[in-house]
């Protein structure tokens, strides 16, 4: 009886383990955005290095994480609550270490720019990336408090996110009509913001995940119409 | 000791399901893609509404799968080799959805175009969209039959999508710049471009699984200098 309570403490401290790797690497991968946004806006392209160099402990993150996950399911064999938790978390980690590979993306097109002259102030840029990133963090926050509502309030960001990419697009097209000697910069901007929404994509599958674990309901292919791009 | 045959027969049984069902998601998800890209070369709109309405028969699939999955890991218990073959199969499904989601992208700017005055012959879009379709299919017969050498051959596919994806935008560049009213029509074709180049890192994304279950290296972040976007 002894023997088994120690097994099941032990058990328990692994899978906290997993769910406190999880929000460590959703604060890397948040901070990742951050910094590569950062880069742009203040045109620093040291910061835009950092980030490039740091995607490799996100990485080992992401390899170390899943093979937690592999472990527990094949020394534990949890039952139906861990189990779904564990499959969720294994997939959790492969958003995150994407978002990881966005940040990368915007701070190469971030290197670019700024070797040129800024075309436009930026406006809707940084509030895009502040959104993105709470979405991160909230989408974590749910799966680890099981919140649903929180898990909502991701799903109805991501709108605003998609709303804002549309935006971004269309004023940057009028600069490029109107002037072909934008087109470049032009394409790496309109870049950038369609990485900041893939970001919001891959918080909102995290979130649906969530609704997915707590609620059983699927959710992830509900609003399908309005999901694709536009 | 017969009771014990019989179950383990159903166990497998079970796997080989999930295995055709990967196949059939994966032939799916290569006629999406391939219809899509036939939508925009034949100009045929009825096609890129099919593709779009057809995703929800992937959606449906990729849930199913997922719940097969979790199943098999619930009451089965599978030990190591078994288990990593089923983690794979649910982040490959997840792949696979994603697939389908690029085709609808696709598809849904095929439409745009097909209402517009062809911009230019397309000779390098077929040719990149007939490599992606391909590396679909093998990154799942590498699956099957456990290629290392076909999962390899996957990968190198990739490059070759991503140097077709680089050319067709410098190409379009030059007919933004030297006539702003192909903007709009040059960047829509970019963005489908791009979508075959994410298909094709998708496919990657498999054959790196597949060599990994298959020798326990990972290989799938090491070439990332050259992975990410340019």
């Amino acid at each position: 009886m002894k023997e088994k309570k120690l097994t099941s403490t032990h058990y328990e401290r692994e899978l906290r383990e997993v769910k406190k790797s999880l929000i460590y690497l959703g604060a890397l991968a948040e901070k990742a955005i951050q910094d590569a946004t950062t880069s742009l806006l203040e045109r620093n392209s040291d910061l835009a290095h950092e980030v490039i160099a740091g995607d490799d402990q996100i990485n080992k993150l992401d390899v170390e994480i899943e093979e937690k996950c592999i472990r527990l399911l094949a020394l534990r064999q949890p039952a139906a609550r861990d189990l779904r938790f564990i499959t969720t978390a294994i997939k959790i980690n492969g958003h995150l270490e994407r978002i990881g590979d966005m940040a990368v993306n915007i701070a190469k097109r971030a290197l670019i720019l700024n070797e040129e002259p800024q075309l436009k102030p930026y406006i809707d840029l940084p509030r895009m990336a502040d959104i993105t990133r709470g979405m991160i963090r909230e989408s974590l926050d749910a799966l680890i408090n099981e919140d649903c509502d929180l898990a909502n309030k991701v799903r109805r960001d991501d709108e605003m996110v998609d709303n804002l990419n549309e935006q971004i697009f269309r004023e940057l097209l009028t600069f490029m009509i109107e002037d072909p000697r934008t087109i470049h910069r032009a394409i790496l901007i309109t870049q950038i913001s369609k990485n900041l929404e893939r970001v919001s994509d891959h918080a909102e599958s995290i979130a649906d995940m969530v609704i997915y674990m707590v609620t059983g309901k699927s959710v992830r292919h509900q609003f399908r119409g309005e999901k694709h791009e536009k």
